[in-house]
């Protein structure tokens, strides 16, 4: 594909379809917009708008596309797989003005908003209704671009993914055209699902300008429990079995000796450094809670459990959530001269313990250090690499070192992705992953894309 | 679309590619494959072949992609919109033969299975590891058909519908290229979702093969109730308000009196012939479910509820469930000289009572007499419209009957179709339900069937 740089006349015909105060080629806006949280090397863009409708979109996809000029929609700029980085250069449309929540319908479990709400805002405005929208990346996320990756965190085991929560999508397609998809009704069978296509599609296919999400009731009794385990091993054995029982966790995470230290350092959460599983259920009877939290006590020790700490209050269990969501930001804190690799495959339950050893063989043979943790309730597996910049030779053996991981997790039936996207650093894997889905990916990407102006450079290698 | 008809030599050809014995022209078994449980008339296929592996069906679809000759998949024909008529005559692929349970991964939650598989003997063969496959549909499904359809039921109040439990497809497209989707990891970001796009496209895109599906555990403790109320509007208001309340029952079914009748005299239930919910709730202890019990009686209580019977063991639940989903066919068996028009409109929640309202009203306006019911939990409506056969101006007046409360569910932020797909009876509403997302659903039909070959004649108006 080749693209069009902006020269005046576009500058001017583009500035002309929104506000002078919202189109800017500024450097420092240009800078803002140049890089997620990934250690992928920033690409500024060459002009950022705020669109504040649809309207103001269409007509600059519309314009984009007959000039072949990339489109890259920015959210907050929190992923970290490169996934909203202009590698192409052209616009970046910033949603942070377009970022309402126009409408909760309490009583059909269901909000409307635009896409650069953040999560956390809904979820905040949601609270006197008993209601919320469950996907939980973490970061101050927007609805948009949770869509555009199908984030998800904490919560989904339980819970589910973003993609499970969308039952009504705006979008924009490249050729400016303005498409509805889906229902107000909880569930349909009409027609092919464009829904969860473009769910996950890293704004490859359309821009989302509007969503209609699926809400659901606040757990009435929750409560939070930290297992202790003298080995990695051991806390990804009882992660196995925890789900295996089926007590159905709403949060179940492990996290290495070294997270646990950090995490102590920079939150003072003052826990036991050593193998740690987070482990949350939701209820609506207290009664049942303790039950359950009985049972995942017993698997723990059976385990080698050597401390099982249950009945934390809402403030230190928010605490733990907190620290556990500002891990990645730690690490990359704690190591000021590195750039910061990011594992984020998953694999089956029955391989998660596989998984996990082998990154313990890996550090062992190779001296690479790196963090490990993750939704181990999904079998999702994070394993943060710091890596010197501009170090070459050390960047070469932590690519061949994750090359190895992401071989295995395939192999083991599982996926390079478990929730940030494939942005720039996972396109590698995407032919061994997909083998010849990935043509028929490529032509809907054609169909949709012709020009191939919306976010080029991701996803495909 | 133009399609070439089976000639000696095509017969010769294709009856090479299956075993003799699986292969066949005969009259009965042409009309065995002529229509399913829907009023549409019958036509016959000019052949049935009985694949028992992929390759089969790769060599039968290049050969058909080749010679434009039309294939329409067959589970088991219970499907209830004309969804596997081969309306434009060909090969009608009968999958009966590939019903294998390939592997039960109980630790991860997942069987392998082939496309013929009946889901009531999947959950059979499951019963020994505590899990099963949640989607019901009531009939002897296949799961290929409830994929194909995206079928739901009873359950999916609670558990969702066939969408949510498939991990990984083997997909046999029309230019005979197998094609396999998905990860056995519990959740992934990679790429775009083609697994949903098939789920739902009623074998118009591609034929499936093979299937990796997501079981859950059984519940431990179950409970069902039945409530009767004076009148369809106080059960419709219940219903609203029990999923208001974030009770979350697993089956929430409302039934007309006319149906409780009809249950009544074939399956000697002997309740009250009245307004009816049946209610069932799913927990993990008895103590919790005593609970939500007492809260679901309160809360249909202040509807005026008359009676709530709980406690109802598992025999009676069993027999209370089994005529729920024979009520379909009970309703064709009562009326023998009339085929049945099945409404399938699913609205939002706070839309219910005014939709179920509305069919009041039109039987009062119009002397049209039907069935009322459904899985009332997802805002789905049943209302099963026997007309004498040959009748024509009655079916008139069904026909706009219908499309007048179709056109109210759509205005209402509804579904033409909640779970029997769009067949051939709900292709008229395609345009007003989609609108311009329509042409984009063609034009992925067009990139995956350029010939038109696979299930003509479905979905598009």
């Amino acid at each position: 594909m080749k693209f069009n740089s902006l020269d005046q006349n576009h500058l001017k015909n583009l500035q002309a379809m929104v506000a002078r105060d919202r189109f800017s080629t500024g450097d420092s806006v240009l800078d803002l917009h140049a890089k997620d949280q990934s250690q992928h090397p920033a690409r500024r863009p060459e002009a950022v708008a705020w669109p504040v409708d649809r309207s103001e979109v269409a007509a600059i996809l519309r314009y984009a596309n007959a000039h072949r000029i990339p489109i890259t929609g920015w959210g907050s700029g929190s992923s970290l797989e490169g996934n909203p980085i202009p590698v192409q250069k052209g616009i970046v449309l910033d949603f942070s003005q377009m970022n309402r929540i126009l409408n909760i319908r309490a009583e059909d479990f269901q909000a409307d908003v635009e896409p650069g709400v953040i999560y956390q805002d809904l979820n905040e405005k949601l609270r006197h209704t008993g209601l919320f929208f469950p996907p939980d990346p973490g970061a101050r996320a927007t609805v948009g671009g949770m869509i555009a990756n199908n984030a998800s965190g904490t919560r989904t085991v339980y819970y589910g993914s973003t993609k499970d929560y969308v039952l009504r999508l705006e979008v924009v397609l490249a050729n400016g055209e303005i498409i509805e998809l889906g229902t107000r009704a909880a569930k349909t069978s009409s027609g092919y699902d464009l829904i969860h296509l473009m769910v996950g599609s890293e704004g490859t296919l359309g821009v989302v300008v509007g969503a209609t999400l699926r809400l659901v009731g606040f757990p009435v009794e929750y409560s939070a429990a930290i297992a202790t385990f003298p080995s990695v091993a051991a806390a990804s054995k009882a992660v196995f079995e925890i789900i295996r029982s089926g007590l159905n966790p709403a949060a179940l995470e492990l996290l290495g000796p070294e997270c646990i230290e950090l995490m102590n350092r920079e939150e003072q959460l003052g826990l036991n450094v050593s193998p740690t599983l987070f482990v949350e259920f939701h209820s609506s009877t207290a009664g049942h809670l303790v039950e359950i939290l009985d049972m995942g006590r017993e698997i723990c020790n059976e385990q080698g459990c050597t401390e099982f700490r249950s009945g934390l209050g809402k403030a230190e269990r928010d605490h733990i959530f907190k620290a556990r969501h500002a891990l990645g930001e730690m690490i990359i804190r704690t190591h000021p001269d590195c750039g910061t690799l990011v594992v984020d495959v998953a694999v089956p339950n029955t391989a998660y313990p596989e998984m996990i050893a082998l990154i313990g063989e890996e550090m062992n043979a190779t001296g690479i250090m790196g963090y490990t943790f993750g939704h181990a309730g999904d079998g999702n597996v994070h394993f943060n690499i710091p890596g010197k910049k501009g170090d070459e030779k050390q960047w070469a053996q932590i690519d061949k070192l994750v090359q190895r991981l992401v071989s295995k997790a395939l192999d083991l039936g599982g996926t390079a992705t478990g929730e940030h996207g494939v942005g720039l650093g996972k396109k590698k894997y995407m032919t061994a992953e997909h083998g010849k889905s990935l043509d028929w990916m490529k032509q809907i990407k054609a169909l949709f894309d012709p020009n191939g102006i919306l976010n080029p450079g991701k996803i495909f290698p």
